[in-house]
């Protein structure tokens, strides 16, 4: 039976957030249906509502930071019963047998993974609507569930900010012994200093303000570097095992990659674009550096990182809003006026 | 004793290449003098000599990809008798204690290592003069053994376009299964196609030019791709594991990225430059590929990749010239006019 649902939509860039009625499909064998309890606020949720990317198909209904309780299950889902609590992340569904999919890396689905809103569902060709609503429904394979006790508001950003990050952190090794950079403190930054610390590396902030130092060392960098300092520049060359680059505008690389170690990375998780300006080889070839880029993670790490936050009792740092501030908040989210990340209380949905 | 010998050298990024007399140094302990039979022309020799690049240090003598016959061995030389056949390639020295040398990878020393020719000795602080000259002289740490039955003059240049690309072929795990696509088919590119084939890869060149197809072919392409066909580029969609790009000039390799793999590289070994046209950082994301860079190899790979090529029989193609037309040669080069490696024969020195 399909089930008609309240969410915030965006109906054009121009327009902002406002209430929208729409229905959700009937749920399939394999579907879970979540009654939405909280919903972060990521930046692509502005950049699609406004259309940033050129590939908003409107209504758009954002939301892809998505935590709630299972309402009901279809009749051959395992995983999970009504009453768990579950989790819905950037993506609800792949092709599933492409070589990436079958290494449980539906993110990078050589078909395109069908991205929890602003996406169409691949059965019926429907858009797909997201989190900023008062239920969602998807196939059991995409749905996390949430590690017992954990705080459910700040285990929102998990979904996104926290996978975003934690996926380049294992795929590149980082364990006690590395050293890791991070670039930009944001929801993405913010949460790879709370886990590269975790997992026993030892961290730093590139930063160019010396005011974000006392947060950064809460949120668990030990090391603050001034990127406009030549000479703290210096006195880390040749150091990080990896940088994490979470900075999402233009800005200029050049000034870390001597700080790579040999076989250093950098690696972007947050710039969608052209890499301006340039980046030079000389300090690849002589350091045999690599840029690469990392999105999101498959779903089985991100069942890894959830647990893994749950054995450490991390979660995000959160602002927590009403549904009908959310034009407010990302007016706020331009000016990087966070810490660290806005989750909307669903609850405030029929306010 | 120190030793005059004749070379060939630029006295300015104005003027050819001339005969040179020079000094060689009293041999050290731990040293091996080198009667120089053969040197190939690499490209960095024509930037070195005309200041390309701006460090140049007059006279210059070039010369990195020397092959010879030992002439004499210091009181500690184990490695090397009298007689042996030995190679010398991009560089003779380094610090020896950082981590990139203790790993055997000195060419990623940290303190820089010790150029062949336009570079400083560590012990003596003279200048050091490449192999464009009748005898060399360096620490047996540096100096290479020639395989048994080897020819001598196609091997010259497998002391640096060779090991240039087999160092990131077998960083990158190049082998039996593996799907390598080359960008450029000169020196470098020549060698790459060999020995990614050699290796048991299935092996790509892209090429602007259909022309180059039988050619390549013979070199150890199993596929030729158009990079101008966008039909042809859309075909090899997420195929690469590695992609070596000996291009040394500016070039766009936005479309190359999307035919490498999930977790695919391009590494460059030819540019020395900044990335231009930029390079998007979308398929980096969208693959977790990355961009890299590579230079030269440790003396341990170098080894290693002599070994190699002499149980595969495989040596450079190259064209034998006369010391006396080495301006000519250059020249040649500058229209890319050689197929695929310019030899000196150093017996035509005196001439």
């Amino acid at each position: 039976m399909t089930m008609k649902v309240l969410g915030y939509a965006a109906q054009s860039a121009e327009v902002p957030l406002a209430p929208f009625e729409f229905m959700r499909r009937e749920p399939r064998p394999d579907d879970v249906v979540i009654e939405v309890m909280y919903c972060g606020v990521c930046h692509s949720d502005l950049h699609q509502a406004r259309n940033d990317w050129g590939f908003s198909q409107y209504p758009v209904v954002p939301g892809h930071e998505v935590v709630g309780r299972v309402a009901s299950v279809g009749s051959n889902v395992t995983k999970f019963k009504p009453g768990d609590y579950a989790g819905i992340g950037c993506m609800v569904d792949s092709c599933r047998t492409c070589h990436p999919c079958q290494e449980g890396l539906e993110q990078y689905c050589e078909e395109g993974n069908t991205q929890t809103y602003n996406g169409v569902d691949r059965h019926d060709h429907q858009p797909t609507y997201g989190g900023y609503s008062q239920a969602i429904v998807a196939s059991q394979d995409f749905v996390l569930k949430m590690p017992d006790g954990m705080d459910l508001k700040g285990a929102a950003p998990l979904l996104c900010a926290g996978i975003t990050t934690w996926s380049p952190l294992r795929h590149w090794n980082v364990g006690k012994g590395s050293k890791v950079a991070v670039v930009g403190l944001g929801g993405l930054g913010h949460m790879a200093l709370k886990l590269a610390n975790a997992m026993g590396a030892e961290v730093t902030l590139f930063t160019r303000s010396a005011s974000k130092e006392e947060d950064a060392r809460r949120l668990g960098a030990h090391h603050i570097v001034l990127s406009t300092d030549e000479a703290q520049m210096a006195s880390v060359a040749n150091q990080f095992d990896l940088i994490i680059d979470t900075v999402p505008y233009d800005h200029d690389i050049n000034p870390y990659m001597p700080t790579l170690t040999l076989n250093g990375t950098l690696v972007y998780v947050g710039l969608l674009g052209k890499i301006e300006p340039p980046v030079s080889t000389l300090p690849l070839i002589l350091g045999r550096r690599s840029v690469a880029g990392s999105c999101i993670g498959g779903i089985k790490e991100t069942q890894e990182m959830l647990d893994f936050c749950g054995e450490h009792g991390i979660v995000s740092d959160i602002e927590m809003i009403n549904m009908p501030d959310i034009n407010e908040a990302y007016e706020r989210m331009l000016k990087s006026d966070v810490k660290y990340r806005f989750v909307i209380d669903m609850a405030t949905l029929k306010a």
